[in-house]
């Protein structure tokens, strides 16, 4: 059934981008109240997490934890934690990312770079700090009604973040730099990379409200795990086809980095058909849950069909 | 009452000797247990997680936290959960201290520093994966008697590792380098540095048992603030007196980086006046507890007594 709903092209879904808006500024805004205060010591470290987390972003996990928050008629206030929670990580993963031992990248989101506009030791630190902060959130607010179901969201939450989630996506990708690897391998750094945090962002949000039948939270699942592959192989296509300053990052460093990407080995068309294929599926299992899931949907249509 | 105790000299603890020895191997098996298998994808990162954490160290971390876990009759399975937990921060914050960024230091235990035997991007990325392990690790076990003691130590912990915490710690003790600073400067960036998680490990195993009085959890939390100082009181005597095979990491540096020390601004009588001081104050801080806290009182003697 949901294979056959029509998506609207972005530009007439004016509703959703009036949502989007809505959440990406309820986010930034709820991100400055919980990020330490810039005049608290030391000032310098809480300077740097601010930086690196606040004024810019997509905003696309927070979008999908209050998109899945709606199928679950989860409280905003509850969501907003874990949004920020996962925000925050996805920050301190940028922060590392960018430094000269990993990417070596000195433009994010129009800005310097954190090691760029701070120093080395200072983004590092700046990380590690937002990671414990992240997890500190987890466990200052009530999430979920039992704390039995509070204490399972943050452990998917942490398996996110480690070794088998987005940490071990970053050190397979530093591994296969230079390296002829197979889609299958592309895709296992993918799934871990990028798509495990977005995997959680859903999941989190489904969490924090009324408890779903073990299938239905597979098939959000499984959404999560679709849209995150997509995410990331339209990252690869925008970043062969538009430019530095669309992309407020470095355009086209993946290719300077001689990285596997899904457009240097499936090809430019091929890793488009992809994409919308990923899409249709990630719609597809969202069948079961009608209108609660409009959200949901229309968010894959904008990650599918994102220019930036 | 306390202040009279005897505290036998280190030799003739042959019992706490042993207890300590028992701890540290017992430590060294769950840890081996808890880190993700080096033959488990991605193994190159597995492997240097597994190199920054096994193998070595003092484990006074998890002495501390199963020395307060004998003070509320823990269960010594709830207790190894936590002290493996704030043992593997304190070997991702080693990993991360000894970048070229920080530290810039090739030994640590007697072996090459992590980045040396591996790479620096997979150093920084085994420091960051370590630390979403323990953060799982407090949420993939029952740790105390309810769910909602659980979330507490969770929120101490990881406000323990955080910009207020060790991270922040870090942050000023880098700051710090080549300044002018006063005693009080000094204290305050070590109660954060290596004080906040020296804290977390008596709370931590406190918690695991049965419920302290809130005085009497904040008299222990007094022992681990003085015990925690004390730490780094001698951890700078030694750095000045002591050399490179004995402690398993390079000897002088602080002096040679220009970094303020108690031995640096006090003088080297004077602050081993000060760590008799801490103990004292320590061990006065145990009045209460009676028997309970014979390990908690050894320990402090020990830290204060160590020749590495």
């Amino acid at each position: 059934m949901a294979a056959n709903l029509k998506i609207s092209p972005l530009s007439a879904m004016s509703d959703f981008q009036d949502w989007a808006r809505t959440v990406a500024l309820d986010m930034e805004r709820t991100l400055e109240i919980l990020l330490p205060a810039a005049n608290i010591a030391p000032i310098r470290l809480h300077d740097a997490m601010r930086y690196a987390t606040l004024g810019g972003g997509k905003r696309v996990r927070p979008m999908l934890a209050f998109a899945a928050g709606l199928v679950t008629q989860a409280d905003p206030e509850r969501v907003k934690i874990v949004a920020a929670a996962v925000e925050i990580i996805h920050a301190y993963s940028l922060a590392h990312d960018d430094l000269p031992c990993m990417d070596n990248d000195v433009l994010r989101r129009g800005k310097p770079t954190c090691h760029v506009e701070f120093d080395e030791a200072t983004a590092l630190l700046a990380g590690d700090a937002l990671q414990a902060l992240a997890f500190e959130l987890m466990a200052n607010y009530r999430l979920a009604d039992s704390s039995e179901t509070q204490i399972l969201m943050q452990q998917l939450f942490a398996r996110a973040c480690g070794s088998v989630g987005m940490a071990g996506g970053q050190a397979i990708d530093l591994a296969n730099v230079g390296k002829q690897i197979t889609l299958p391998e592309l895709e296992f750094m993918h799934i871990l990379k990028t798509g495990a945090l977005i995997r959680a962002a859903v999941r989190l949000g489904a969490y924090c409200g009324k408890p779903l039948r073990e299938a239905e939270m597979g098939q959000l699942d499984r959404y999560g795990k679709l849209v995150g592959l997509a995410f990331q192989v339209v990252d690869d296509i925008l970043d062969c086809e538009s430019n530095t300053e669309k992309l407020g990052k470095t355009a086209g460093k993946d290719q300077d980095a001689n990285k596997p990407t899904y457009v240097s080995l499936m090809g430019l068309m091929p890793a488009k058909q992809f994409a919308a294929e990923l899409l249709r599926d990630a719609l597809d299992a969202l069948g079961g849950f009608g209108e609660n899931a409009a959200r949901l949907r229309q968010l894959a249509a904008f990650i599918v069909q994102r220019q930036h």
